[in-house]
């Protein structure tokens, strides 16, 4: 049994880890990548430069982690799946329009955004290690919704997700409506009606 | 009749109207808007500093221009309507593709986004001078489409537009993607079954 009166040299570096991803993200949300310097970081970690250096090659390398983070726990993540692809569905984008809805949420994944449009290295990896894990947990739903005759069997699963979730995105980083459970519905919708057996 | 030899001042203003915008949209295509200066469009369009400040009060108002200016022309633009709903909307589905997959073409729309993505206000000017006209010309098609029983009589135009548009969006600000003539088609295709009459 651990001791609890001894310090956990495993517990203070996982404090550290935590402290600087968080201090990353908010300040890409403050001031924008070009103006995020890894001093910023260690300051506002309350942590030494050298700690970050020890862990991370790069300042791009900090702040794609602290991304990663984000999305910690999310591994071998799965969609709810009650055998209603519909209502499954609505839960999900209800609760992803909620998150796009909130600016604490939303603030890093905008200034993330604006970067990946920005730079096609950046673009590329987060495709592989952010967008591609979750996207392939939302096909295993669909595939389940396709041998249950909920969905056309022939159904391109990245296009189903693309009418699903682009729609949002861009209204999302337009601010060109309103993100409300009935949007998050209407999209549900419309793209079981595009992709219906 | 104009004598040829004179000096016209109307023409002459007009090309220096032109070059003065045109070398705005090159220079934040290479630059971003944030290093673009009043001197680097002035330098660029062989004009004096004094010549930008008489016609536009600031930069942002130049750089604004420059994209309208793209889409000249386009007043009381028309979508083509030859009764065929589909056939049409593949028609400008394959040239927006196209236009999209040009990388001349698209370097100044994707800075223009960048900086959209980043300033509500650049994005609620955008919105109104510059996407809700072209919108606008596309719901006239569609509306047509609607009397002609090939779109639902109560489809939401704007989730119509949405759910035919975001995903090309998408996918080119992203890179996640092949740009095709058949993923435009594959597009219009989705967007017409899901609202079908």
């Amino acid at each position: 049994m651990t001791d609890p009166r001894k310090p956990n040299p495993a517990r203070r570096s996982e404090r550290s880890r935590r402290a600087i991803l968080d201090a990353a993200r908010e300040l890409i949300s403050e001031l924008g990548y070009a103006k995020v310097s890894i001093e910023s970081i260690a300051a506002r970690a309350g942590v030494g430069k050298q700690t970050i250096y020890r862990w991370w090659p790069s300042k791009g390398a900090v702040i794609f982690d602290s991304f990663l983070a984000l999305s910690e726990g999310e591994e071998g993540m799965r969609l709810p799946d009650t055998g209603d692809l519909e209502a499954d569905l609505k839960t999900v984008m209800r609760a992803t329009v909620a998150e796009f809805a909130d600016p604490a949420f939303e603030a890093p994944i905008r200034a993330l955004n604006m970067e990946i449009i920005g730079d096609p290295d950046l673009a590329a990896l987060y495709r592989d290690k952010l967008a591609r894990p979750v996207d392939e947990a939302k096909k295993a739903r669909l595939r389940s919704g396709q041998q249950a005759g909920q969905l056309a069997a022939d159904a391109d699963l990245d296009l189903v997700l693309e009418v699903l979730y682009a729609p949002l995105h861009q209204r999302w980083l337009h601010r060109s409506g309103p993100l409300t459970q009935e949007y998050a519905d209407a999209l549900v919708e419309t793209t079981l009606r595009a992709f219906s057996p």
